[in-house]
C-alpha cells in the first residue's frame, strides 16, 4: 500500500474511534428527534444536554452558555452578525483583525456594505495584535472585538486574556473564534474574560458538521438560523445529535490529556521545524516562535511556488498545505502571511504542515527527508534561484 | 424488552442501516476536508460531488443547482432571507401561506420587521391554498412565492406544479419547502416550475445535521453563511463529508423504490386512519383526504389534552406527536390546525402519527387497540365528555 502521511490536522482531523463507538447508537437505535416528547425524544434530550455540559466544562461555562451551531463558520457568522444586529441601536462599529478566518473577515464585509464600521487592525511580523493600538480603536460605538484566539495559517496565539481585560474595561463585547484553539491550549472564559467563543468540532477528532457557539449569560444576541424552539430558541433546526455526541466525547478525551497532548505536539513540531529550517536554506519561519499552535509549522521556501511544492509532497504520500483549506483554489496568496508583511513572491511559496495525535516521529522524519529533495528540486528549475547561485 | 412503536416518522426517522455504511469510511479513513489538494482532499471531494449528482437526478436538477446545507431550517431561511437581499431593488413583497413551517414562518417575521411586505394566505379546511387567491396576491413588488410541498403537521400535499406555473407566468421566484414531501412525492424541479426547494436528510433515513437547498441556475442569491469558498462560494464551512455521503445513500435507496415505498405507506396509514376512525366517535381526521403525505393520519380527539394522550401512549411504548416536534413545549395549539379552522378546544387535541418504512401492519393494530383504551379513560375523566353522554 502507498504510503500516505497526513500534516494537514489544521485543515481536519480523522475522527477517534471512541468518537465513533459514542456515535454509533444515536443513528440507529436512539435516534430520536430531542423536540418530541416521547421516550425516542427524551434519550435524544439528554444526550444532546450530557454533550453540552462536557463541551460547557472544558471552557468553564455554564451547561446554558453552550449552543450547537453546523460548525465554526456559523458559529462565527452569528457571533459578529448577531450582535451587529441586535446592539444596532448601541452602536456600528466592530473590531478585528486583518489575519481573521474568512467567516470572521468576510460577515465583516457584508456588514460594511450594510453601513457599519469596521476597523481592521494590523498585526506584527509574529502575528500579533498590539494591545496599544486596539485599545486607541475603542469608540464610542465600538458594539463588537472579534479577533481570533490561535491562527489557523501560521498558528499564532493572540494574548487573548489581555484582550478579554480590555474589552471588559471598556464595556465592549469580546468574540473570539477558537477553532484552532479549543482543545490544543487551554481555555477559561471567566479568566479571560470572553463574551462569545466559537469551535468546531471536526478540527478536534470529532466528525464534520458540528460545532459551537459560547454565548456568556446575559449578552443580547438573537437567532442567526429562526424557525423552531431548539437551543432555547436561538437557534433552529433538528439537533445533530449524533454528531453532538461525538463532539462531546471528542472534548472529552482531548480534556483528558491535554497537557501531554501539547507536550507531545510541540516535540514533533519542533524535530519537523528544526529539521527542514536546519538542512534547507532560505526559508522562512512564518508565525511567533513560542505563542503558537503546539502542531503547527509554517515556513516560506524562497524561489517555489506554494503549489508546485504540495503537488510533489503529494506524489510520495504526504498531506500538506499551503496556507488555509478553506481558501485553496485561489490564486492569491494568503492573506495572513501578507498581513505579517511578507511580499507576493515570498507568500506564494508558503507551506503549512500540522501535526496531531497521530502523527509519528518516524513520519516527521519522512517528511523532512522528502522535502529536502523536493524543495532542492523545485528550486533547480527556478532562473531566480539560479541567478542567486551564480553570485 | 419494554415494546417501543416509532410513529413519529415525521419528526426523524431511523438511520438505515446501508447508509450508516456508506458514511463509515468518511469519519476515520477517507477523512479529508474536500476543499484540500492533497490525496485525502481529493477523495472527500469526490464524494461529495457523487453525493450531489444523486440528490439532483432525484428532483430532475443538474449537479451544480444543489448546495448541502446544516438541514432544512438552514435551506429554508437561506432561501428567504437571501432573496429578500438580493432582489431587495425589485421589490419588498413576499408570498407565503399561514401553515408554512416555523423556518418560513418565522424567517418572513424577521424580514417584516426589516421593513418587507409578507402575504400569509389562507388554507381551506383540508389546509390547501386558493390558486385565485395566490395570483391575485401578487403584485409588482412581490420577489417570492413560498408555499410548502407537503405540511408537517397534516400532510396536505400543495398544488405545487399549478403554482409553480401561476409562479413562472407572472415571473416570480418560486421555493417550497419540500422537507416532508422528498422521497414521500414525485418531484421534478422543472415539470413543477420550482426555483427553490429545500431538503433535509434526517426525514428520509438519513443523518441529521445535513440538507440541502436546490437553487435553479440564474437564480440571484448570496451567501447566507460567509466564510470560505466552499459550495461554489455560496455556503461556507467545510463540508460535512459523511453526513453528505449518508443523505445520499438515503435518496439513492428512497429512489430505488419510491413507489412501492409510497404504496406500502398508504396501506399502513389507510389502516390506522381507518382503524381510529371506524372505533372512536367524536374525531375528526385533519388534512386533506387524498392529496396528502403517504403516511400521515392526523386526528383531533375531542374532550382530550393532546399532551395527556401522549404521554399514555408513551406509556405504552408508542411514540406520537400532537404536531410538529419543533414546536413542542409551547403551550400554543397548533398554527396549522387553526389556520384550517379548528378551534382552540379541539385544536389542543390533536395526534399526529406518522408511519415510515419500519412500521408494521402488526404495530398499526397495536396503536389502534391502546388507542382506543387511552381515549376512552381519557375522556372518562373529562367534565366535557360527561355532558355530552348525558344528553
Amino acid at each position: 500500500m502507498k504510503k500516505r502521511i497526513y500534516m494537514d490536522y489544521s485543515a481536519t482531523t480523522p475522527m477517534k474511534k471512541e468518537v465513533l463507538d459514542a456515535m454509533l447508537p444515536y443513528f440507529t437505535e436512539d435516534f430520536g428527534n430531542p423536540s418530541s416528547v416521547h421516550s425516542f425524544g427524551r434519550d435524544a434530550k439528554n444526550a444532546v444536554n450530557n454533550a453540552r455540559e462536557t463541551i460547557a466544562n472544558a471552557i468553564g461555562a455554564k451547561r446554558e452558555e453552550v449552543y450547537f451551531t453546523a460548525g465554526g463558520t456559523e458559529s462565527d457568522n452569528w457571533a459578529i452578525k448577531g450582535i451587529a444586529k441586535s446592539l444596532k441601536s448601541k452602536g456600528n462599529h466592530i473590531i478585528t483583525s486583518k489575519i481573521e478566518h474568512h467567516a470572521v473577515l468576510h460577515a465583516c464585509e457584508v456588514l460594511e456594505k450594510e453601513g457599519y464600521e469596521v476597523t481592521y487592525l494590523d498585526v506584527d511580523e509574529f502575528g500579533m495584535i498590539s494591545l496599544d493600538t486596539l485599545k486607541a480603536a475603542i469608540k464610542d460605538t465600538t458594539i463588537l472585538i472579534s479577533i481570533m484566539f490561535t491562527n489557523n495559517e501560521i498558528g499564532t496565539i493572540q494574548p487573548i486574556k489581555e484582550i478579554g481585560a480590555i474589552a471588559k474595561e471598556k464595556g465592549v463585547l469580546f468574540h473570539t473564534d477558537a477553532v484552532q484553539a479549543f482543545c490544543n491550549t487551554p481555555i477559561d472564559v471567566d479568566e479571560m474574560n470572553i463574551d462569545m467563543l466559537s469551535v468546531s468540532s471536526h478540527k478536534i477528532y470529532g466528525p464534520k458538521g458540528i460545532g459551537a457557539m459560547y454565548i456568556r449569560r446575559g449578552v443580547r444576541i438573537g437567532p442567526y438560523v429562526d424557525g423552531g424552539a431548539q437551543e432555547r430558541k436561538r437557534r433552529a433546526g433538528t439537533e445533530n445529535v449524533a454528531g453532538i455526541v461525538g463532539f462531546a466525547k471528542a472534548v472529552e478525551i482531548a480534556m483528558e490529556n491535554i497537557d501531554s497532548h501539547i507536550e507531545k505536539l510541540v516535540a514533533l513540531r519542533e524535530r519537523l521545524r528544526n529539521g527542514i529550517m536546519d538542512q534547507i536554506p532560505y526559508t522562512k519561519y512564518n508565525g511567533h516562535p513560542t505563542q503558537r499552535h503546539p502542531g503547527n509549522v509554517n515556513i516560506c521556501f524562497e524561489f517555489i511556488e506554494g503549489e508546485s511544492l504540495l503537488l510533489s509532497l503529494d506524489i510520495v504520500g504526504v498531506a500538506g498545505s499551503s496556507g488555509s483549506a478553506c481558501t485553496s483554489g485561489s490564486l492569491d496568496p494568503s492573506h495572513v502571511l501578507l498581513g505579517i508583511g511578507l511580499t507576493h513572491e515570498i507568500a506564494h511559496g508558503s507551506l503549512r504542515l500540522t501535526v496531531g495525535d497521530f502523527t509519528t516521529e518516524e513520519d516527521v522524519d519522512y517528511v523532512i527527508e522528502n522535502l529536502v529533495g523536493i524543495v532542492d528540486r523545485l528550486r533547480q528549475m527556478s532562473p531566480l534561484y539560479e541567478v542567486v547561485l551564480n553570485k
